[in-house]
């Protein structure tokens, strides 16, 4: 527990790196909603791994939607959708049984499920998971594009290396979520590449940052006091792994200006309420305010790398070095980055359904 | 909606800035634990002005604990905290009804609450309402000490001056709560207050960085996939006003550092596991792993300014100049820290009560 | 925990028998709904105990909104609500502290809070708290009211004598909600006052069924699997002290029923899907179907009697016998009814809202 | 929504009746939790049709358990469980798509889910989904026997016929948990099913009530106000279908009683405290107390029977007369007491794990 979250639209993740099947139900979208199942395809695409730089794990992410969809029209009742899991080599993980990975879950598994934990391939706390959670997301995420709401990731910051900055939103949104690498400008995305490569290369990781643009977002939509967009945003972020800080619109940097250079004055635009700046990446007091959401990721490099650590034996409670063995990215952000997609989706949904009713995306 | 959080160990906030009383329902806590009113008192005059750097309003914050708590001991039903508003000047506020102060919730809150929102004193939307959760939450705090758990917040950053880094925890945590400016190097707090008491002078208003440190938490903490540690902790300080960013351990930093740097290398220590390093905040996987939790905010400027600014009256959607009356601070970071604090031990509260039941704390 | 209870429209209920307070935060319900103080006034009159066959204990129940309205109009933000305590004598309730009122929590909060619980009257597990709940619930029934939904319950059975059955039911609802002891037929009631004060006279008590109807519900509310209408009902039902038993329409008669007895055959009327018999209760398969929702509660007799009863001492574990001293009601079914009414509304404007999102009932 | 239920233990449904697989994700049992697949297969195979009395689709329930569980052990992460559906044949149900069923789920669900709902066979509707909560709650039974608590459910009533009442628990739990037609005294069974296939000849439908045991419980368990244990137990059993009504203890007859015949007195027994008699059903202000937990619930006739019905057709809004062809179940009171046996597994899991944390039961 607890491995659902939402409030008007939850959903609900199982399964193991090694299981059988992973899966996810997804409860409370409105009945009649269209299911695009290559748009659902396309984004367990995007996240599975990058040949040149990824794990050579190989699956087909052969999602089946099981329930909840007739007709591909949703029918209001719990979607659920489950994937096989294939290609699982439990043998290259025994060594990972009672030798924590540093900066891993090992050892905190361990002390919470005392050894029952199926820490084949990290178990439930693989990345593996996230394909479930994507193919959730993509349902949300096409539902939301019905409705004139966007959103799209790029790979802000990977081995050192800056992308450009968002400018038109839609086109750059467009964009991405047709790459299998998610960078505005390319030629910084080859830099990244190389960067990875050159870390895999010395057996070691590296980590980056994640942008996301919500684009289309009516004003008004969040619950405070505890429900703000950004806490409802956050809390399904930080569940996912890898994730170590999230700032919005401009985030760490804002608490330098001053709040006549940080406040966004506001304006009309043909008709509609605007601001001139967006610091507050669209959020205010908890609250939509109509402009893009803008908020970024800290994705920490792999704990998992090829370079001997010091660690212990949980099982012994004795100090002993660790070789990984087994295949493993030095880098996921660039895979991230669609479940950071789908993530916001799911969020995006459920505050619409809080606020508009279960109807709401019809 | 949602003025409640937390599963086991919940807390409900009500009221506005120019209402009667404001106040919390803490709720979950187990029988049995001490209520220690000056401890609480301390507290809420912690988070209370500072004559040189805030806004003169000044409230003896008389807190009444009107049910749950017999002769200073939890009976383990709702407490009940109620904070009467006193020195309520409703006049000042009349401009602000329906022109939108830049970057405060005064748009976005006519845009869910339709006109109804009080405005006074920005209503629900106030910073008083921390007074309610600093009350609850210094009941937790003060629970958590006796089982040996420390919670202190720094101010980090302010106007553009660092203070220096965590050194020995406990002693650190122990000089911070006892300080009404939050610094380890009263030095740097000088510096700081002077920074506010510059942009004061000129109108404008600062930012600032709080750290907070969590100190004693047993390893085995956290329910993922959804309420990792992370996610409950962000989840709540995002719901504190003028937050926009978090970080975990290294944080955003994390992201340019390869795995071999920003790994945990775990070691045995006088029988206990712990880390060499702790990049990843005292958090693997979501779950506590024994070492101290360290996180980070981003607080942005005060967006009440005295300098005029471009904005709508969305009364008649006319675009308009603001010149704000009144009173307000120049900074709240200083008085933040206290709010992250109580957040804190809420979160951790209600993270120990789900894994040890509802006598935990007894 | 849990003293909250609601998924959209919730409701947070605090304080003690003896506590300087009791009260409630009513969360979520819709910005600009009106408020009428004599409509709370008068439900909480009604719930007040009647000097002829209750306890001489007399409160005014001076309730004070002290947030989440302004100018009579909700703001969409929580509600709270705080009645003072008067008139208690501590003293009366000693005895009680440790020896077990048979039938009654006091032994059972024992088990729980170890001794911390406040004893006092009941505390926590008194009757006193549902005042709390009904002025919560009277904002909610009003609202419902202005929308053309309206709830009432009557005593439909007491002291072995039982009232008629509905007839026109909003006629019914109007003249129910106008009297102090709830029936149909006046003389009916005289009946029952008769046998409840022939089982004071004898130190004993009585218990009854109430029956509510709910009037103007649209089709198509509730949210099944799990919060289907009834589950939703009964939940917040059973949480009333002293209810053992609820069934809806027929209820358990229906299960000595056939098929082609029990179904509720459709049939037009007015362009409206009707049912000509409502054996159902208004509930299909968890959902409103549009006819009147009709739900009776079995209310067991007041536990506290003035009769000898055997029972235990847990404080020192060995058998004794109670000889209750004090004021206490030889009857409740006649209030109860207020809070079964206040409940109902409650739960009618959380499924309301789930359904059709925060801004209904605005 | 809401189809997940629970707050340290929950479980979340999905499927429907001719959709691939229905299945259940139960969340929150402590890792170490042993699991027996005979078990569960048992009790799929008492809630499956009875050849003499009900429909003849027969299904294999060759339920797989595909996530949170190694070697025969919960690892403590989800555990996902599906279920082929199979013998599906779409065809029979098509006239059901517009013409109401009475008191089935076809008119309220299209008034709630706008004609995208599944209506094939009933749908999410169809008591087919039971089949999953059935095997999620026998995990939970199963572990909860390891702990010394059992649960039994006899058909107290059926067809007019009253089945004898409960004598020593544990011995008639033992028998009842291994008969298919669950009743204390087969000579009535018999005429149970006598009644019901004369009720079939006749295309007509039998309901009836059924009686729970729960033994073993500590005392200390229920967490008021809201989450009395009869407000968690009434909010899982009125999600069954057709169950109408649900009381505890001596129920409905308790509000005939007086005080002085109702209260149930305690006394010792080898140390503990017990009562003399049991009318609160073990549970004592929404809090165990030790006793046996008792209660009963209504269950209608099933609903589709062969004989003309007046009804409606929703989509043309006109009346006409109904006349049921396919498969369909005389009674389902001897397949819903195992349903209500796993319901009841599911709550004590939870009540036990708020109260005394996620690695109870371990």
């Amino acid at each position: 527990m607890k491995n659902t979250i939402g409030n008007s639209v939850a959903v609900t993740l199982f399964g193991e790196s090694h299981g059988e099947y992973i899966g996810a139900v997804l409860d409370g979208l409105a009945p009649g909603i269209e299911i695009n199942p290559e748009y659902i395809a396309h984004m367990l695409t995007l996240r599975r791994p990058d040949g040149r730089i990824s794990t050579p794990r190989k699956e087909a992410d052969d999602f089946k939607i099981v329930s909840g969809v007739v007709e591909n029209r949703t029918t209001g009742t719990p979607i659920a959708i489950i994937i096989p899991n294939e290609n699982v080599k439990s043998g290259d993980y025994s060594q990972m049984r009672t030798v924590a990975r540093p900066s891993h879950a090992d050892y905190t598994a361990q002390c919470k499920y005392h050894g029952y934990q199926d820490s084949r391939g990290g178990g439930h706390f693989s990345g593996r998971i996230t394909a479930a959670l994507v193919a959730a997301g993509a349902i949300c995420k096409y539902a939301l594009e019905q409705k004139g709401i966007y959103i799209g990731t790029h790979i802000k910051r990977c081995g050192g290396i800056a992308d450009s900055d968002f400018g038109d939103l839609l086109s750059d949104i467009t964009s991405l979520n047709g790459k299998t690498f998610a960078v505005l400008e390319d030629e910084k995305g080859e830099q990244m590449r190389q960067a990875v490569l050159d870390a895999a290369a010395e057996g070691d990781s590296v980590g980056g940052v994640l942008e996301t643009a919500i684009v289309g977002m009516p004003a008004g939509v969040g619950e405070p006091w505890f429900d703000t967009l950004e806490s409802m945003l956050s809390h399904v972020m930080f569940s996912i792994p890898a994730v170590k800080g999230i700032e919005f619109g401009a985030g760490f940097a804002i608490s330098d200006m001053r709040g006549s250079g940080a406040n966004d004055p506001f304006r009309m635009e043909n008709g509609r309420v605007v601001s001139a700046t967006n610091n507050n990446g669209g959020i205010n007091g908890g609250i939509t305010n109509g402009m893009p959401i803008i908020f970024r990721t800290a994705i920490k490099p792999t704990p998992t790398i090829f370079k001997p650590q010091d660690t212990v034996d949980f099982a012994t409670m004795t100090e002993t070095v660790l070789q990984p063995k087994g295949r493993h990215d030095p880098a996921i952000v660039h895979r991230a980055r669609v479940v950071q997609d789908a993530a916001s989706a799911l969020v995006m949904c459920d505050a619409l359904a809080m606020r508009f009713g279960t109807d709401f995306l019809k």
